[in-house]
């Protein structure tokens, strides 16, 4: 049985990805939340590069879309429902979603590390589906509640910026750090302001593209990179974080990096990339990659509440819930940063 | 001025690599030592790879032998003179020498990291002299005196030793630990028995060569593996330690380790090694290499005091100084662990 | 529903603590597993300090016995029946139990810290049962299985065994570490197995009573010391691990402790204790205190499976169901390390 | 031989602590540095409450004034003459004196603790004279150049903010962590604006009087408290800080720490001070305490050159080198700050 406000509907609208290249809005049933569940209406969802990566490819990797899938997992809204177990004191809450759900009983989830649970089941990653539609259920603790400060958009964004200060956790950026952070797309900028909310005193970003250099300079970066003209490899930096996923900006971001300094891989590139073994050794320097993030929420709604971080400023475009395929094909203009979908 | 005992000569033998795959014995002055360090009787030297490269090859990377140069740095000996700043009472002690000069003043050395020094003056790094002579200086804190039940090869063999002990710390290794180690040479089996000291479960090791791997399970790997033939890309283990420096052998180890695992990189290799990226992303692996060592002689000491750890088994060869080439030649074969001179 | 074997019969026996100081033994039905548990025939059970406080004093600090309670929480037994969500082919596993059930949801279990969870429900603590009972239930994970080489005391005293892992996981004792562990009753010196286990090249323990100092250098002490006679603050240990509960063996041995080093507090002992705070500020060191322990089952069973901890050498004594009175009280005997009771 | 400007008279100004509570101006010799040292002409001197200490009481602990001293440890100047191992281009350079000289050799100097040294040589601590004199000498790395946006006394005040960057480093302030700070005289202020720096979203600061709780709220506070009439034990902070060395204040604010949560001591207080073991253990709290600092002088200039941090803000009076003792007793008014000593 299940706690719930009266209004909800038997049915709601879905925008599905029908097949590679295709959404279609379609009816579907409410869904219920499980006992541990809660049940969000959902006010709006970012568009993420892995969502017109399975919109474009039709798949990540070895993750397939072979059946029809809902895209769209950063997201906000507001508590409807609630499952058995969960109180009845949270309907009415606005929250954001963290879009994971965790097994909570493998060695990984019961070490903390929840995010390689093994049996996952994360938003929009087949078979999964996401937030494109009217409602969605999450696991209560993973429906964080968010003052009234914050906007649904900025609810939302607390997703990509849970991706950036993982990252900069990772990389062990505070106060005094200089980073180096490559590719000055949607994460990479927002990775920037992360960085910026950790302390970091030098954020240089570098990108191939003029008008994306000159943009980072006013979102987060203190200084921009050429990087067909210039080498960063006498920089020194504490942290070099790829945003890029491109070989030659891992390469060279690499040699840019001080002794005992952190190589942190966000950007997702080719599957083999050569990378300068013996620069990694003599230097003993700790490269690892991000795979989504631990307990980021409640930092990310800080920091956007204390001004640090402006999400605002990345909402580069808005939709409703009929033109999603519109918000996905917006990305491919290379200043997109982020598309918004209203509900 | 140098306290020191009556009985040093004023020249002493040094076996120096005079060019390229020539070994010469020469008459050299004996050192006097700085303030800050002790003269050192040499006893014995054992023979490692990287004075096999130099002898072989003329260089290391970037580092040339472009003058006669010793070398040897696996070195114990007694402490027979000591600098202006040291206490005279360290004269008579049984030391290992840790072979490196690190500047003190350095951000990396006052943060700790001496061997990150870029300052740093190594034994048997040109253009810095090594051991196979019978007096050396090393800075005080670097003598590290060892117990009477440490035979003169043991002392030496602590440096080895210490190479496996710095691996294990990266690698986090203790009671419980899966540990697969590739490469079944002197390194690595240093290492396999470095990571049964830390108390590792399970130690597998993989090596082309059956003599290598029967060898292995004698010295302290659990399991064995011929990589021609088995995969090691289900193992699950908590951490790769590469003593092989082999391509192949980095690319499948790194399949091989558990979601938060590490992937500790010793042996050197080829200057660009394809690694499989979004592995190290999505199971948020550390990959990391060594370099040197820091404060592991003392431990090192204590692991082969409480007999945790069997260096005289890795002594393969005697020679003494005049036969400082054949020492060097005898690693060619394959089943070679420690060739050892003694002075 | 849940899988059971046909064996089990509708009720059970139970020893329990019908008030302090009274122990009867009562016809109980045998528990029925949640969804997420199984149920386990008891094996045998170890008796603890914790067990023998409640059966005198009737309470622990804010944990008050005020209605019957079942005692144990050291617990060896095989799986009968599982519940609806775990696999079947769990049924037959000879396993030792990890007797706390954590909510899993609260941010202390999602951070992986599940021993600090406010809502645990830990056995033998009140109001939740122990297992001096024929069948006990305990989630699926926290049932963890041992190979046939444990004998089904070690297997129970995995448990006792793990309290001594986490302290000196929380010591950072690894080979080469110096520590002082203060008392050697069961849990000082099963700590100081826990500490040869880790590498610890010097384990010096102090207790008041010759004998249980004579008894602690056949069970892994490496020097003795009698507080009433010598002094310990100029030992500088890495490491100091309380296991009396004792004020002035807590206040001496933070004096015992070299710069930087550690502090760990075991025993409960008065519920403010004086501390030398300036020590603790000059030196720099870390005091911390153990609340049972997370994921350290593996790590335990590993130890007694190579060989490193010898647990059977700690028991004492042994009763049977009849006699859980006799089993408490034997512990009054300051000799007495671990009376078992066998079911 | 030593390299230096031509102006540099033969003998200087010292304000020196001659007895307990009496300050005299002599005639000194301008001393000389060292080879590894400079020599700076004083800019600006910071009082500091172990600086009033010694002139009140003639002690601290162990440490006795038991012959003139001259007190003083937060300083900037300019460096006017180098030792024989320092490049002379540093001849000019603005610098803030990080105050100490370890002996860089014993093992906590080689493990990157150099503040935990036992041959430190500090400077205003018996029997090594400060900085209330024309000029003094410091190890070259110990200079730290400044940037012309500091002014002097900012840079004067790196010191006590350092103290401050050391609690919060060792308290893992973070975005999103809430702390609590005890005391809101210098240190506490400066201590929570360093946790502003390092993004603490909460700090909450106790002080028993008004006009101090008033002012921090202006000074880097987010909430204060007056500890007379309101209880902390119900906070749930994730660090706590003492600043106060008040008994009370330190037994209730770790009453106040979420569990795994952090505790650390600043504030010298009384020999011993009775503490809630029981909590400490139960919650697994994590208690420590600082002593000096390292590495904090490159964060601090990063974090006054971003305006995180308000250092002109203390300076809450100027004195000139006459007026010495008068800067001493300002700080006798609670609601002092910093005075500093302009020469």
């Amino acid at each position: 049985m299940t706690a719930r406000q009266n209004s909800i509907p038997e049915t709601m609208r879905a925008s599905v990805l029908v097949e590679k290249g295709v959404i279609a809005l379609q009816k579907r049933p409410v869904p219920t939340p499980a006992p541990d569940e809660v049940l969000i209406k959902v006010a709006c969802v970012g568009v993420c590069g892995s969502d017109v990566h399975y919109y474009k490819e039709g798949r990540i990797g070895d993750f397939i879309v072979d059946a029809p899938l809902v895209l769209g997992h950063e997201v906000s809204g507001r508590i409807v429902a609630v499952g058995r177990d969960v109180s009845e004191s949270r309907i009415g809450e606005r929250v954001a979603i963290e879009p994971q759900r965790p097994c909570r009983t493998c060695p990984q989830c019961m070490a903390g590390r929840y995010n390689l649970c093994p049996e996952m089941k994360f938003y929009a990653t087949p078979p999964i589906d996401g937030a494109f539609q009217d409602y969605v259920t999450i696991q209560s603790p993973f429906a964080h509640k968010v003052p009234d400060s914050l906007s649904d958009e900025e609810a939302a964004l607390l997703e990509p910026l849970s991706v950036g200060i993982w990252a900069c956790q990772k990389a062990q950026i505070g106060p005094g750090s200089r980073v180096l952070i490559a590719g000055a797309g949607p994460i990479g900028i927002i990775t920037a302001q992360a960085a910026r909310g950790y302390g970091a005193s030098e954020i240089i970003m570098s990108d191939l593209l003029e008008d994306r250099r000159k943009r980072a300079l006013t979102l987060g970066a203190t200084h921009v990179i050429d990087p067909s003209k210039e080498s960063v490899s006498d920089l020194g930096v504490d942290a070099f974080i790829d945003c890029s996923g491109a070989t030659p900006a891992i390469k060279s971001g690499i040699t840019a990096v001080r002794g005992a300094g952190h190589v942190i891989l966000v950007g997702m590139g080719a599957d083999e990339v050569p990378l300068p073994l013996p620069i990694i050794q003599v230097r003993e320097l700790t490269v690892t990659g991000t795979f989504r993030y631990t307990g980021t929420w409640p930092i990310a709604t800080q920091m956007v509440a204390q001004g640090k971080v402006d999400l605002n400023a990345l909402v580069t475009a808005k939709f409703d819930l009929d033109h999603v395929q519109d918000a996905l094909e917006a990305t491919f203009d290379p200043t997109s940063l982020k598309p918004v979908v209203y509900l």
